[in-house]
This record gives C-alpha cells, structure tokens and sequence, in this order.
C-alpha cells in the first residue's frame, strides 16, 4: 500500500493544528493568554519520554541538572548589554506582588545565562573546580509579537532544556561545544529526527555569544526549523560579572563559558517530521503507546465476548513485558473509526484480533508507518514486536533522512536561489564570499533567512552570489519558522 | 555511642541553613530576589527521588500528569470569589511585555484550580468521562510578606505537586479525598516522615472548599510544619465557570472537583525529621548517595596507593549492583574531615576502607544514624549493604515517630494549654465545644494556630477550654511556621 502523504506536505501546518488537537497530544489557542498551550495526558507522556533521552546523554556525560530561580531582576539581566539588546523587546515583567509595586522590576527567564553567571562566581573559585556543567529543564518565557504556533513559537516555553558549562580556557569551552554538538547528534538519532548543523552568521548568533553552531530540520511544508543550538559565551558573562577563577598557572582570570539549548520544538519535530494523510508515526523507542489492541467483533454476541476476552489476554502479554500497550474497549464505535483514533495518535503498531486471530491462536499486526500487515502466533508476539519496533524505527528513520536530503539544493546564482526557494526547496547552499554585507543582502533579495555555513571543511568553487567574488565558503538560506 | 542532638533540636533554624548550605542541597538567601533560591546538584537528586515516589504512587492510581500554562489572567483567577480573596494580596502580577503595558494583567499562579476548571469544562462533558484524575508538578508563586525561609517559606515554590480530580457526585469526591489521604499516607511512609492528620477549621480551610484535611509534622524546634493538603472544592468552581456535565440520570449538573497539594516543605521535613548534631540523616531509600567510601591511608605511599585502589573497587561493587556509591579520593583531606563533609551531607552509611581492611578483604561499614559499626567481607558486602539500609530506615522512621509522638501533649484548661506551648509542647489538644468563636478564640489566647480536629471518631471528654460547655470534640493547637 502507497501511503499518501499530500496533506501532509502540502498543508501542513493544518494536519499539525489537527493532529496536536485531535490526537490529544497539546491543547491550544483556547487558553486566554496568546501562546500558551497545555500539555495534555498522551502529549505529556511523550514529551516526558523525549525529556528522558536527553536527561540520560547529559547525566552520561558528566552534568548535572539544577534549578535556578525563574524570576530575574532586571539590574542582573542588564548586565550583559548584548544579552539584554537580544531581549529586551521580548521579556515580560513582573511589576507587583499582591497590591504593591516593586522597587525592582523581575523578568520571566527568557533563559538562564546571567542566573547562573551569578551563582557560578559564587560556587567556583578555582580551574581545580572546572570544567563544571550543569543543565535545568524549565519553562522560559517570551513576549513574541510575530505569530504564535503550538510548540514551535510559544510565549511560554514549557520545556527548555538549557545547560551551562564553565571552562579555564577559551578552548577547554570550544572543546565543549563540539560535545555538545555531539550530544545532540545522539539526541536527534535516536529521535529519529534528520539536522543540518550550521555556523550562524555573526549577524544571527546568540545575544551574548563568540559564536553559535545550530541544528535545523526541515519540516514536511519545506520551511526550516531550528531545534537546537550550541553557544561559544567566551568571557561575555563573566567579564560583566567581573567574575574571575584562579588558573593552573596561580593567575586570576576571567573563565569561558558555553550553553546550549533544545525546546518544545525537539517534540514537534518527533510528531511532525513522520507524518502521513492518516497522522504522525511516532518513533516506537519513545511513543507513549507502542500497541494498541483492536477487538475485531465476532458474528455472535458470545463470539465477541471471548474475542474482547483474548484482545485483553493480549495486551496482557506485552505489558508484562514491558512493551506498553492498551485495548480499545468502546463497544460503540467499529475497528474502522477505532483505526481512525489511533493512527491520529501515532501508535507504531496495531494489534488486530478477531474471530479468525482467537481460533489460530493470532494476531494481526499492523504497521503505521507502511500499513503492511503480517499474522504471528501469540507465543512468538512479543519478539515479533520488538522486532517490528526495530524495523519501523529504521524506515522511519530512513524515511525522514531522505526527505531531508532531497530538501537540501545548491544554486549558483541569486535567480536560480531564489526560484528554488519559490518552488519550496527548502534549504538553497549558495557560495560566498564570506562578508557579512553579502550575507544580509542575500538575505534581503531573497526574503529568507541565512542559516549559516556547513560546519567543518567545505570544498567551494564558483563565486559569490552576492557580489561575485571567489567564494570562500557556503551560505544556507530558507524560508525558516 | 550516644548521638547528640543538642543543636537540632535547640537551635533547629540554624542548624537547618548550615545543613542546607555546607551539605549543598540548596543555595539560599544569596539571590537578589527574597524567597528564592537554588537546587544544586545534590539537592536536586534528593528532591528527584521524591517526586519520582509521589508520581509514581499518582500513576499507579490512574493519575495522569498534565502541564497547564504558568500564566492565569486576572479575570479568570477573579472566576471564583472566595478563591481570589485568598490570594489577591499574595500574586505576583506580570503587566508588561517587551516595553507595552498589557491589556490584562497575568498572575504568576499561585495554584491552579481556575486554569484547570476552564480546560476541564471544554474536555469533560459526560459522567462517562469521569473521575478524571489530573496532576502536575511545576513552580507557583507567592508573594509573602511573612518572613521567608528556604525550602519552607519561599515566594517561588519549586516543587509544588498539584492534583485535580473532577467527579459526577458530592460523594464521589468526598471519596476522593479519602483516596488522596491514603496516597499522602502511603507518600509520607516511604519517605519516613511522621504525621498527624487534621480537619482544618472552617477559617482555615484552602480559599474556595468545602473542607481540607491537613498533614501536619512536628519539626525539631517544636513547631509544626503543614506537609499536605486534601481539598474538597464541591462545586465551588464548576458553578464560577457555571460549568455542567451530563449525569447518568440524565440531568445537567455541576461537577465535584478536589485538589491536593504537597510542596517543597516535603524535602525540607525529609532533611530535617531526622537529624542529629553531626546533620541530617538522610532515609537510605530516597538519599542521593547510599554508600561514601573513604580511603584511610597507609603508613608509606605504596600501601596508600594500594588503600585506594581497593576503595575504587569497593565502590565499583556497589554501583554495578546499582547502590550509588561515591568515594572521596582528595589527598588534602584527612579521613575526618572527610567524615564531617559527608555526616553533614546525610550519607546513611560510610565505608572505611584502610590498611587492615585491604588485608583483611573486608570494609567497615559505619552507619549514619547510630554511628555504629561493623566489618564486612567482601563477598558479603552487597547484602550487608542492603540490609543496612532497611535497618536503618526503619531505626529512623521508629526514632522520628516517637519523637513526634513525644511533642503531641493533652490539656484541659487554656492555662495548662499555654503553659505547654511555652514549654515548647508541639501540638497541643484541647476539648472543645465545637463553635468557630472558641476556635477563634483559642488562637487568640494562646497566640498560636489551631490545626483542625483530629479525623475520624474521637472520643472527648471534658469541657471546652473556652466556653465551659460540654466539649464535642478535641481541637489541636501548635505554634506553626
């Protein structure tokens, strides 16, 4: 069976809306507050496994979680003055508590540097204490005055994964930002989620940064999402602290900083990036659900009775083992609108029984990602399903990299990019000359954004599309979220 | 050995700051905000534990958790009359965004009943639905005006644990709260914390119930700590939000709802209920650390070196069976400031492992909470270890009821009553006639708080204290924080 994919890719932003919605996994634009959703039972479950990958690759790798204050005073956020030029337009303020105003405005943490900068100077003293790395998963906050959309451009953003390292030197720091570089590799496969990792622009980093390495994935309507990013701080912060540690060499100096960040939008990337006109395919390793259960009612009431009856002793089976599985039980409703519910939801796979599945002593399983179906034998299901999980997180997988692959374009003119983009190509590589003024040009022709150059050696011939030039480099740009 | 808890129990505040702050669970008092503070790593993994207990007791009891939006707008948290009286003087209130004003002022919650009355109204519309059972455990915020402590009095409330349920009946939720009670019960058993239930009176009850029923504990210094809170809200706020569900019968009706909370004052109860003059005594089942592993040096730097490598292997042993265990190698150090670090950390037990033990293939095992020892073979180290534990957690919880036993004393005139709360009692019951103005009263005379009546049948005799007529009932009464 071809599975069809059109509304997926061609309107996507509505089977989003329908399938956070009807899917149950995230309620929104009902709240009265603009940009804030709710996270509900099946969405929390998912977003709580995600959580624990990236929870587990940090603890693995030496940081440790903590929770800083979530309000800041506005004098602490002011210290970094690029930090607060990146934010100032976008931070809500407390101005009272109860019936009094404040002397000192608090701001909702758009994120967490300057906190943390403050209790750093506090806790560490000496390079014997360094490197040290720590990481909060909290709500932070931001006053967007673009469009607002599920997951993707919050005002709350409920799950900021935010780490902190602190280093002697400017390279024990950059050493932690190709970690961290690692570590979101890992994260994103096993996610199943494909990236594009780019330098961004000095025009586009992080306010307060050397420099920031971001990971990209495209999304099925060809527009760019950024789900990751990775920030070389150098001494901004803790020179504006005036926040020096004693060094091997007996010297007080400043120390150098990294941080880097993943968002809600790690969770829309899983529901989005495998879709199809049925819903998403959620990656079995961290669907809430792996199997649902499907009764397939027999002729007779006492047929159906004992079908119900096996359907259970089959969900049975899997979650003794540990595979999560649930029965749908509504006598109201036929398999086929049941099919409709689930496959919304994104389950991996289903577990037809009927009258046919109970005489041989079966199950019929379904895959979501292909529909394809194969009958086992009820002493084998549990490895069967295993290795169907195995099988459809590979085809996922495989399925999402080529679809980002074939979104990736190189052009050589500013015409050829720019009908590229208009045909929604979804990233144009373009050669550069490597000057910013080429870059925010390219830019403005092309009403898209620069996500920045390819990390690491890239061979370039041809000149820049900009100003002609021997190009240097490369430039990606997109029609970006 | 005879452990002394002179500084516990007579100079609990500062014994409680030092412990928090030396032991590292929390950074307190240094942020430029009141009543704020900071999870540090090692307090963060206490805290870790014992959410993960009350979660996973709320899952296994058809708890779903949720994450509703942090920000309430000022007429939706105006739905509810007696519930905003309650807290009008005590949010905090965002009215900026960016530089504009906003239109509708937006409270940082202080709870979250109406925000999750206005979504269950759109989710639940059948008594088929329900009971629905919901929780989440996020940060609210209070702007006190009390006098702030950390863990115990904060104006950001990091762990506060938030259930909702929403019911067909008036009496399906009473049984509800009896379900949640039950939870607590079973929550604060595990955590060894002891407990006494009260039925708080009608002026004390949660802004916007019918009743709440309170878990109260005793802290070292006498006075009492409320740990939980079981409301029934009735229909106090489905009929704000004159939200109606379909009842079996058919009708249209108001729905019942309750809530329970418990807070961050859990792990300050758990750091402080056992504690001695050395620091806390953390229960072995939700400590951070079971086992610290220290290396008593040899007489030349050969032994020495070979001291440590066996006390590398001892830890490993025990963490490959899953026993978290550390070992503290610093060279500066002596074994007994060593000690002194991780006794005011709350390591149940410690691993001597010297030159005699190397040879003798054993380790001394120190415990925690009666400082007494005993030496263990290698090969038996693990079950040694594990039955340690249990020992010790039962030691700690029978040492923490009794001393909460100890602080529960009985008088029969408010004389005998205030004698007993200037002699630092703890909770004192008194016979009462049953009338709010006795209560009120009572509070008054004594300069103390009234936590409730006790549950369930009490058989009284004697006169109420303040009136003289026949008494109904016993009222407790504790200097409280």
């Amino acid at each position: 069976m071809k599975v069809s994919r059109e509304k997926w890719e061609n309107n996507f932003s509505e089977w989003f809306d329908r399938v956070l919605s009807e899917g149950e996994f995230y309620d929104y634009g009902r709240y009265p507050v603009k940009g804030m959703g709710v996270w509900t039972p099946y969405g929390f479950r998912l977003r709580k496994n995600i959580i624990e990958i990236i929870r587990n690759l940090l603890d693995g790798t030496g940081h440790e979680e903590v929770l800083f204050p979530l309000l800041i005073p506005e004098d602490l956020l002011r210290k970094e003055s690029e930090h607060i030029r990146g934010f100032e337009g976008e931070v809500f303020w407390v101005t009272m508590g109860g019936h009094e105003q404040l002397d000192v405005k608090l701001a909702l943490r758009p994120t967490s540097e300057v906190a943390i900068t403050y209790f750093e100077s506090l806790w560490y003293k000496s390079y014997r204490q360094l490197p040290k790395k720590l990481y909060q998963i909290v709500s932070v906050f931001r006053y967007e005055t673009k469009a607002t959309r599920p997951m993707i451009r919050l005002r709350e953003v409920t799950t900021f994964k935010e780490a902190h390292t602190l280093h002697e030197t400017y390279e024990d720091a950059e050493r932690q930002v190709w970690e961290a570089v690692e570590i979101y590799k890992k994260f994103f496969d096993i996610l199943g989620i494909p990236y594009i990792i780019s330098r961004r622009p000095e025009w586009d980093k992080f306010a307060g940064a050397v420099f920031t390495i971001a990971f990209d994935t495209v999304m099925p309507d060809s527009r760019v999402l950024q789900i990751g990013t990775v920030h070389h701080l150098g001494t901004h912060f803790t020179k504006a602290f005036d926040y020096k540690i004693q060094k091997k060499d007996g010297t007080l100096d400043y120390p150098h900083q990294t941080s880097y960040g993943v968002s809600d939008r790690v969770v829309a990337a899983s529901i989005a990036v495998n879709g199809d006109d049925h819903g998403p395919v959620l990656n079995p390793y961290i669907a809430p659900i792996k199997v649902v259960v499907i009764p397939i009612p027999a002729k007779t009431e006492e047929g159906t009775e004992k079908v119900f009856e096996y359907a259970r002793e089959i969900m049975k089976v899997l979650n003794d083992t540990g595979i999560k599985a649930v029965i749908d039980e509504d006598r109201d409703k036929t398999p086929g609108e049941k099919f409709y519910v689930w496959e919304l939801k994104g389950v991996p796979i289903r577990a037809e029984v009927g009258p046919r599945e109970l005489k041989e002593g079966a199950v019929f399983l379904k895959r979501r990602d292909t529909f394809e179906g194969r009958s086992v034998k009820k002493e084998n299901l549990v490895s069967e399903v295993n290795s169907l999980m195995r099988e459809i997180y590979e085809n996922l997988k495989k399925r999402a990299w080529e679809f980002l692959n074939s979104k990736i374009k190189r052009a050589n003119t500013l015409d050829e990019a720019k009908k590229l983009l208009e045909a929604k190509a979804g990233v144009v590589e373009v050669p550069w000359c490597g000057r910013d003024e080429c870059g925010l040009k390219l830019e403005d022709e092309l009403q898209a954004r620069v996500l920045g150059s390819p990390v690491g050696e890239v061979k370039v011939e041809g000149k820049c599309v900009v100003c002609g030039n021997e190009a240097k480099s490369l430039l990606r740009v997109a029609k970006t979220y």
